[in-house]
C-alpha cells in the first residue's frame, strides 16, 4: 500500500522501507526547537535524563521570542538560564534579542529547515516548515528534552487528509483566508492526529509566505502536520536561505486519504474567524458590523514580507481610525529590514500605527497589545480563543493582514476591496 | 530684591508683582498632564472634587507611554479607564498608541508648551520643559487632579542655584554628561526643592536636545525645576513646533541665587552615574572594566533625534558584541520615522539592535527589557536606583547615548572616542 509524503519522511527517517498508520516509530531528528517559555521546562527534563551533552550542537534551534525583550523579571530570569544552558552545551542556534525573530519565520529564514527533514520544536506552530515539504510539529517540552538529549523522538504514524486546490484565488485573498475557509470547513478536530497534505494545480499560485501561514495553521484544524509538496518556489527559496542537503519526497500514487477536499480558490473570499474558535468562520460579506479597537498585524502565521507588502497596500496614503490602535510586527529583524528598505514601515507609521520589535507579544496575550475586558481586536494571528489576546471577556477575530488593515482604516471589520 | 527667572513666571502666573522664597502661592496652569500610571489615580480624586468638567480641555494632555502597547490586562484596563475619561470630559490633547510617544519628547514636539508657561504633570520627570524656558515640575495625582478640575496648583516660591556654563563641550560629550557631572558634583539632593538655573555664554553650544536632557534630569539633584534662559534656539524651536503665545522672562540682575556653580564644558569628559544613584559618577576613564549584558537607547532624557544620531555614528558599520542586547526607544513616533528617514534605524538593525515602539518600557523596569538577578545594563535613562530596571540584583549604569552605543559594540563601558 503506498504511502502520503508525510509518511515517507517519516519511513525514510525511522530507517524502514514502510509505516503503517498507527505504527508507533523512533524517527531520527534533523531539528529540535525550543522558545522562552518551553525552553527551560525541557532543560530541567533535559538534566534528569542524566547525559551531559545534546545529541548535535548544530541541530539544536532556541529562539527567546515569547516574552522578549523580558517583559518581567520571571521572564528576564527564564532567558538568562537558557543562554547559561546555551553556553554550556555549546548550542550554536541560538538567537538573541537582535539578531532574532519569531521562531517559525526565523528557522526557515535562517536555513535550518530543508525539504524532507524532521523537525520537532516546543511551540505548537512547529508545523509551519510542512511549507517546505519537511515533516515538522509540535511538542511538549518533556520531548524536546529528549530529542536534545537523544536526536530522536517516537511518533505513532499518522493518517492524512488530501486538500486539492485548483484554481487561482482573487485578489485580496491569501493564505490565510485559504486555511481559515479550510478550518471552517473540517472544523477545529477535523483533521485530529492527522497529516493535511495540499496538492494540486492551485499551489503554483501560492507564494512561499502563503504557504508558510498555511502550514502554521494547520494545527487549529487539530492536524499533527500540514505539508506541500516541493515545487520550483520551494527550491528557489532553499536556494536562497540554506546550504544544508535536501530530500524531495513525493506521496505514492496509491497513497490513502481518510477524506479528499476539493478547494476552488477562485471561489474564495476574504476570511475572518469570529471568537472564540478559528472554525468560527465568516466570508467578509457576512461579517456585518463589527467594530473593533486593536489590530494586530504580524505573528508566526502573517507577519512575513507579503503579509506586511498586502498591508502596506491597503493602508498606503490612508489614515488609522480615530480611537484604533494598530500595531505591526515583522516576525523576524531581517523581515523588519526589508519592509524599512521597501517603505513599508513609513507608511505603517504614517498612518498611525506602530511598530514593534519582532516578538510573540499580544498573539498569546504575553505583552505589547493586551485586550482589556470588553476590547475587540482583529489579528493576523492563529488563535481567537476565550482570553487569548487578554481579558476572557475580551474578543479576538482572525483574519488575513488586508482585512486587518482595511479594517484598522475604517475602524470595522472591513473588506480591503472596499477602501482600495 | 530681584527674582530669578522661575521666581517671575510663577509671580506672573500668581498674579503678584513679586514674590519670595518659601512664599505660599496659587499658580495658574497652562498645562496639566498625566500618563497611564498616574492618571488613573487622578481621575479617581478629579470625581471626589465633583465637578462635572475640567478647567479647559486644550491645557490637559494625557499620554498612555509607560505600559503601552499594555504589557498585561491591568495596565490595559487602565488604559481604558483613561480612554473613557478623555471620551467624558472631552479633553483635546489625548495621544492613543500611534500617535504618541514617551511624554516628555512628545508634549514639547506637539508645542504643547511654550517660553513662560507654568506646566504640571503627575510624573517627576515634568521638569524637561524647562529647556523652553518654562516653569515645569511633576507632582501627584491629587495635585493633577485639583489642577484638572481647576486649573491652579500651590506651590511654595522655591530659592535656586546657578549654574554658569562656560566653554565648548568635547567632541562625544552632550548634554547628559553635563548634567551627570553636575549631579555627580551637588549630589542627588543638592537642589532639594529648589530651582536650577541655567545660564552662560556655554549654552550656545547645547542644542536643544542637550537642554532637553539636562532639564529633565534636574529632579535626579531633588530640583524643583532646570530652567534654560530663551535664545534663538529656543525661539526657533518653538516657532516649528507650536502656535500659542508664549513670554519670555529674564532673572532680574540682582536676582538671589543660594548658591553660583561655574562649570568649563571644555574640561567634562564623557561621564557615567554607577549604581545605585545617579550622583555616583565617573568620568570615562576612570570607568575600569565593566562588562554589560544590556544597552539601552532612549526614554524621556535621551531618545531624541540628536541622540539616536550620535548612537548611530558610533554604531554605523560595526557589530554589537556577542552576547549584548541593544534595544534602542526612540521617544516618538515623529522621531522614530525621522530617525528611519536618516538611515539610523536601519544602522542600529544592521549592527544587531532591535528598534521598539516609543514606550517608558525598560526605564521603569515596566517591560521591554527588564533586567535578570545579577545583569548589568548601561542605559540612556534618568534613575540607577536599586531594582529601577528589573531584578533587585541588578546594575544599571547612566550615560550618554555616545557611551551607551560604544559600550554596545564592545560589550563593556567604553569611551565612543576609542572606537570611532
Amino acid at each position: 500500500m503506498g504511502m502520503t509524503m508525510t509518511q515517507k519522511i517519516l519511513a525514510a527517517h525511522a530507517g524502514l522501507d514502510t509505516v503503517e498508520v498507527g505504527q508507533l516509530i523512533q524517527v531520527d531528528l534533523d531539528l529540535v526547537l525550543g522558545n522562552d517559555i518551553t525552553t527551560p521546562v525541557a532543560m530541567e527534563e533535559f538534566y534528569k535524563i542524566g547525559v551531559n551533552q545534546v545529541f548535535d550542537k548544530k541541530k539544536i534551534a532556541i529562539v527567546p521570542d515569547h516574552f522578549t525583550p523580558n517583559k518581567d523579571i520571571k521572564t528576564a530570569e527564564n532567558c538568562k538560564l537558557i543562554r547559561e544552558f546555551v553556553d554550556e552545551m555549546e548550542i550554536e542556534n541560538y538567537f538573541e534579542i537582535g539578531q532574532m525573530g519569531i521562531e517559525h519565520a526565523l528557522i526557515p529564514e535562517k536555513g535550518l529547515v530543508v525539504p524532507g527533514d524532521v523537525g520537532i520544536g516546543a511551540d505548537s506552530h512547529t508545523c509551519t516548515y510542512g511549507a517546505l515539504g519537511a515533516f515538522s510539529t509540535g511538542i511538549g517540552s518533556t520531548d524536546m528534552a529528549a530529542g536534545m538529549a537523544m536526536g530522536k523522538c517516537w511518533f505513532k504514524v499518522p493518517g492524512a487528509l488530501k486538500f486539492i486546490l485548483k484554481g487561482k484565488p482573487q485578489e485580496w485573498v491569501s493564505g490565510k483566508d485559504i486555511i481559515l475557509h479550510i478550518i471552517g470547513t473540517i472544523g477545529v478536530d477535523g483533521a485530529l492526529y492527522k497529516s493535511m497534505e495540499f496538492v494540486g494545480e492551485g499551489i503554483k499560485h501560492l507564494t512561499m509566505d502563503d504557504r508558510f501561514t498555511m502550514a502554521n495553521m494547520a494545527i487549529e484544524a487539530g492536524g499533527k502536520n500540514g505539508i506541500f509538496p516541493v515545487d520550483e518556489l520551494t527550491l528557489e527559496y532553499v536556494r536562497v536561505h540554506s546550504k544544508r542537503p535536501y530530500t524531495v519526497y513525493r506521496a505514492d500514487e496509491d497513497a490513502v486519504y481518510e477524506e479528499t477536499y476539493e478547494i476552488d480558490l477562485s471561489r474564495l473570499l476574504p476570511t475572518v474567524a469570529f471568537p472564540h474558535i478559528p472554525d468560527n468562520i465568516r466570508t467578509i460579506d457576512e461579517v456585518g458590523d463589527v467594530k473593533i479597537d486593536q489590530v494586530v498585524i504580524g505573528s508566526c502565521t502573517n507577519g512575513r514580507i507579503q503579509d506586511l507588502r498586502m498591508a502596506a497596500k491597503v493602508m498606503e496614503g490612508k489614515q488609522v481610525a480615530k480611537g484604533v490602535r494598530v500595531i505591526v510586527f515583522p516576525a523576524t529583524q531581517k523581515i523588519y529590514l526589508d519592509a524599512m528598505k521597501e517603505g513599508l514601515l513609513e507608511t505603517f507609521i504614517k498612518a498611525g500605527a506602530v511598530v514593534s520589535t519582532p516578538t510573540c507579544g499580544p498573539c498569546l496575550g504575553g505583552h505589547m497589545g493586551v485586550l482589556a475586558k470588553g476590547e475587540r481586536a482583529i489579528a493576523t494571528t492563529n488563535r481567537n480563543f476565550v482570553g487569548r489576546m487578554g481579558h476572557p471577556e475580551s474578543e479576538v477575530y482572525l483574519a488575513s493582514p488586508a482585512v486587518a488593515a482595511a479594517s484598522a482604516i475604517t475602524g470595522k471589520i472591513t473588506n480591503p476591496k472596499d477602501i482600495v
